[in-house]
């Protein structure tokens, strides 16, 4: 699927955020000193998330940083906080419950707007559940472990900002390559993307995804995929896939989604 | 979502197909006795499903049909396949397993072209499995019920020549209001959109659905919906959604995708 360049960047991180390092790349997307942020901690169960983030933000330097509370379904079409994220310059989704954000924003005034803003260029981080909410199919639930296997994932509809790209996080540390797989072999034309804890995907307007953290990006391409036994697994046996291809890129490595490539981002002038 | 004016019509059909008079309605935008039919049987296990519809649509006039066997992935970039897809001038999409289309076609060449030709202006009909594939969000299985339970609906990627809306199919039939609502609790964004057997929706390119065939079409619209409690719900669990808006609609009604309204296709003149 094509990527228009109108769109701003979207940053999905692994959850365990802990270095100012993203937060700053992400600030600089937004205008940097001038930047807006609307920091929306609807996935967290915790009450003070939102407001937590907004300070950091503050005091990495932005003009203004706010939390919107969208808490229910009916606070999704509140005038002052629809106006805070039709001013903001950038959105920033916190962790906890991804499902709980499409439950909640999914199809409100609040969705639509943000993703308006998005395609006329607001950029969009998000962390642990609010990676995943960043892709139109998204993963809700699932089980650990590295095979894939017949209902060892739940789908559901995110936000959309990302066609053909299935986000998944905290990815290592929990072991997720398995339900990955299976979100693939549902949906053979996704790309994969799992995304370590305390590590960035920079996903540019133009389709290029560059690596920032501690961990690692690992991408799934089942473009060549040969064979699926998917719709022949009972619940919880194990599917056979072949050919799909696995890319494993650390921190200066850069993935093309248009052309399903990846590279080094600098090229090393060895004899100089 | 917007609906291109240069897109097919697309009509899913709730499977057992008995009646000539969608076929026919079908062949009339795919060009009349001019239309050359591609008919998709990889959904069924029966080797002769494609033949005999093949074999169907030429008793009905139709300059050429033929039935593509896609039966595996690497036959999905078959020269000669793929050129009688590029020369067809519409697509018939048959019963099964909607799974195994995602399995087996999902993201090849065939898929893709399919998609290019729709955009195109070919028009796509599909029966059972072939009506759920026409989604991007797509119910592969799901339990019976009248009420939405976490975990009776499994999701996966369709082949996405419809945007915004989930279908479902053997509706009332197979009593599925209950899994068509867990999907959409799971994507509030989406209308989900039920057709009973032997009934067609007619999707024009500009977003107005027609009913036609013996049963009725059920919309269920989250948009403004109050509580959704899905988040919160262990697998097995029933889940609270509120303000839900549902349109049965029988033959002669009419249903507009862009604005989600309801009309009644012809204004009856009682005093003439």
């Amino acid at each position: 699927m094509a990527f228009a360049p109108t769109r701003g960047t979207l940053i999905p991180i692994g959850g365990k955020l802990s270095s100012d390092e993203i937060l700053e790349r992400f600030i600089g997307l937004c205008g940097g000193a001038d930047a807006r942020i609307a920091v929306i901690p609807t996935a967290s169960n915790e009450p003070g998330m939102g407001a937590w983030f907004a300070r950091a933000f503050e005091k990495l330097g932005v003009a203004r940083a706010r939390s919107i509370e969208f808490r229910e379904r009916s606070d999704c079409d509140d005038a002052d906080w629809l106006e805070e994220l039709a001013f903001a310059t950038g959105f920033f989704i916190t962790g906890g419950d991804q499902l709980k954000l499409a439950s909640i924003l999914g199809g409100t005034p609040a969705h639509h707007l943000m993703r308006e803003r998005f395609h006329q260029g607001v950029s969009v981080a998000g962390t642990s559940a609010g990676a995943a909410i960043l892709s139109r199919h998204m993963i809700a639930r699932g089980d650990e472990g590295a095979s894939p296997r017949m209902g060892m994932v739940t789908l559901a509809g995110g936000f959309g900002f990302l066609d053909g790209v299935i986000v998944d996080q905290h990815f290592r540390e929990r072991d997720r390559l398995g339900r990955l797989l299976t979100a693939v072999a549902l949906i053979p034309e996704c790309l994969g993307l799992g995304v370590d804890e305390n590590t960035a995907a920079i996903i540019s307007p133009d389709g290029t995804v560059d690596v920032m953290g501690a961990g690692a990006v690992t991408i799934v391409d089942a473009s060549r995929m040969g064979l699926n036994t998917i719709h022949q697994a009972a619940p919880g046996q194990a599917i056979t896939m072949s050919d799909v291809r696995v890319h494993l890129l650390a921190p200066g490595a850069t993935y093309h989604l248009a052309t399903r490539t990846a590279h080094l981002a600098r090229t090393l002038v060895l004899d100089d």
